[in-house]
């Protein structure tokens, strides 16, 4: 059975889902025809391919409702992912997935497809060898999770009936250490932009013109280098206006949840940066970030290209925590950059991705249902952890519909995702598909007290 | 003979000459070749390909010495181009010479293969007219010059005696104005460098580690705002500490020779930028410059990419005024980098293209025997000009070989050298062809007084 899943599952991550990259469209169609075959031969019922609101990425539907009186479970995954450049550093092609020791390499094998295979095999397996489900199930696969969910309203708006479920399960976070699933209760926010600075109307020589026209490049590292102060924070006014103050306790309790010994392992970074007066986990978990993602301008290859380029532009990424407000904090970001624009250049900031950050109820009954299981097949409480990350479906799915998310991960710190070389390390993914499935039987059993 | 002096000019045009790409190495051989056929069919003698000293772009080297007891003119040009990119800016591809209204565009048409044809065509004219030339002429065309000809050195050593002369004559820098040839007494040296920033050794997920990794695109940032100080002068230490000053009678005569108005038309830059108490004219031709050329990291198109990238880099460009020297100004720059990279991150500054820079005298000469021949054909004496560009063989020719340079360019302002839609005004360039042949008539008469 292993086997046929790793096939299975090489067969998902060949598909060139990168949601980014508008060219890949038709792989995203292709694989949710794929998931949706899959996912009608496992055995759930009404399966279908939702068509993507405004033209975006489909998502894939299906049910299993013949649980009368229990409650149901809304399944969550998706199936696009990340850009793979640098493409020179993977050892093996991101999407020809390859098995070396423990690990199957591609890109996706960790975020998401291999952890949302972990609902799928353990859907199946209860179906193959019980002939039903302890629990009703609904799955919902989405494919633009990684460029921020930008037609979820949308579509929650319009499939408000068909995803109304008592509790979402998702399998998209990371475990506390190998060996020690976490149950994540807070996610950041998430708010992207491209910054763009226009200099000269044409590109012009820099011997000719140098010392005598601003460089849109200069003009464009002073608006970056201004946007922290030298003591790590933010330097945007207002930018931590709403952000709440965690608790002693609830600091306590996450400093016991991720030990700082985890933090380089996965960084690749000896020495952690940030805002001063929190720890290098709780800057990640509980404060605000803004990073600097990616820069481009005039030419950079070889010996070449003496010139003053007409533009630059930077990619930033902002991560929020509760209260703050992607909305408002786009304003203030573009209020900002308006401000300390030199006169000599035009800027312009575009937003996407936004999401708000949440926090998920503790004491939900399928929480409880969560934490035996994994008691039950690790034979260890899960830790209870703050993300870093975003899941902008999370956020919606609580807010907007209701439904309360129970976020365990199967991610190890080392899988490098969104990085070259991602990987999922197959004896916690095998192990993962057993507390899914414990999971449902968990849940049955806590409504029953 | 007009029409045939045109579909020659495109034929070396279509080479794909550019230097700093090392796949176009076989252009280069191939335009060399191109030319010395050339040269010899117009009439040179012991022409030759000299090959480049190690590993380098090959020039081109012909003679004719058959006036006795008369000087001797090196005839100086180049015929490798700057890049190309942004290609979709180009209204036609850059290395297929279309004629539009009075100009031709290509990569190069006036940077510097079209003006290296007013040598040509002005031997060939007087050959075929008279059957020789007034004074004693030798041709030497570089293929490295935009890259900042990194094995000029090495070469004169090998080619000393061939390339001894008693003047050279460039033409590779700008007319005052439509219809007003300058003579270019100054030339800005150069030094370029690309900034490399290393931070994490494999790239992060900015979730996940937002706020407690120093992206490199920062680091960056900060390095490069830091290089400017607020009233636009360069923030390195000691990197005025030689800058000669320029006396007010020289800035008057400048002032003159280059009208303010001259400047905004081909930056297409309303406003100016720069360092305080030097009007724009004068921050191009009499003081040094830093500018921010390219810059790269991360992952920039699109809407995904929400990573800590490994690496960040940009290119700068400086030139540099008399008595600055590249070497020392590349160990500030070092210094200056070094001490300002922050803990968490390893920077890493590599130099190439570094060039003196260099003044040439006004009262040899043939630099008496150019005004004339400006007078001559263009009914007004020329404009004594410096130039923020330059040619670092110039400096070596002078330096090294002690040959006085006369800078008798026939570009215009808006030929937009360097940057998409280069172009050639054909009327400057025939009567730049007659002034080339008066000049050495000139140069005879000036000996004969």
């Amino acid at each position: 059975v292993q086997r046929r899943w790793l096939v299975e599952l090489a067969q998902l991550l060949a598909f060139p889902t990168i949601s980014s990259e508008p060219a890949c469209g038709t792989a995203l169609q292709a694989a949710a025809r794929w998931l949706a075959d899959h996912v009608a031969r496992i055995g759930l019922r009404s399966v279908e391919v939702l068509p993507g609101p405004n033209g975006g990425a489909p998502s894939v539907y299906g049910e299993w409702l013949f649980a009368p009186q229990q409650p149901t479970v809304l399944l969550y995954g998706h199936f696009d992912v990340q850009p793979v450049e640098p493409l020179d550093r993977w050892r093996t092609p991101p999407f020809c997935a390859t098995l070396r020791g423990e690990n199957l390499y591609a890109r996706g094998a960790s975020d998401d497809k291999g952890q949302l295979f972990t609902h799928l095999k353990a859907v199946e397996w209860l179906l193959r060898t019980r002939g039903r489900l302890p629990v009703n199930v609904k799955l919902w696969l989405e494919g633009e999770e990684e460029i921020g969910s930008p037609n979820l309203a949308t579509l929650l708006a319009r499939e408000q009936a068909r995803l109304r479920a008592d509790a979402v399960l998702v399998s998209d976070t990371e475990m506390a250490a190998s060996g020690r699933p976490a149950i994540t209760y807070g996610l950041r926010g998430n708010l992207s932009c491209t910054l763009e600075v226009h200099g000269p109307t044409g590109t012009l020589h820099s011997g000719r013109y140098g010392g005598a026209v601003l460089s849109p490049i200069q003009a464009l590292s002073d608006l970056l280098s201004g946007m922290h102060r030298p003591d790590g924070r933010v330097a945007i006014p207002g930018f931590y206006d709403r952000v709440q103050t965690v608790s002693d306790d609830e600091r306590s309790a996450l400093r016991f949840a991720a030990p700082a010994t985890a933090f380089g392992q996965g960084a690749a970074a000896s020495t952690a940066w940030g805002e001063s007066g929190f720890s290098p986990a709780e800057r990640i978990a509980i404060r605000p970030a803004l990073t600097m993602t990616g820069i481009d301008g005039g030419i950079t290859g070889g010996a070449g290209g003496a010139i003053i380029p007409e533009r630059a532009s930077a990619r930033l990424n902002l991560r929020l925590v509760p209260d703050q407000d992607p909305e408002q904090i786009a304003r203030l970001i573009a209020r900002h950059v308006a401000r300390h624009t030199p006169p000599l250049v035009r800027s312009r900031v575009v937003f996407s991705g936004a999401a708000r950050p949440v926090l998920v109820p503790r004491q939900h009954p399928a929480v409880a249902a969560a934490a035996r299981a994994v008691q039950a097949v690790w034979q260890t409480p899960p830790a209870f952890a703050r993300s870093g990350g975003s899941i902008p479906a999370v956020e919606a799915l609580q807010r907007r519909l209701g439904v309360p998310a129970v976020l365990l991960g199967f991610g190890l710190r080392d899988d490098r995702i969104h990085a070259p070389n991602e990987k999922l390390h197959l004896p916690t993914f095998f192990r993962g598909v057993r507390t899914v499935a414990r999971f449902l039987d968990e849940y049955r059993r806590e409504q029953a007290r």
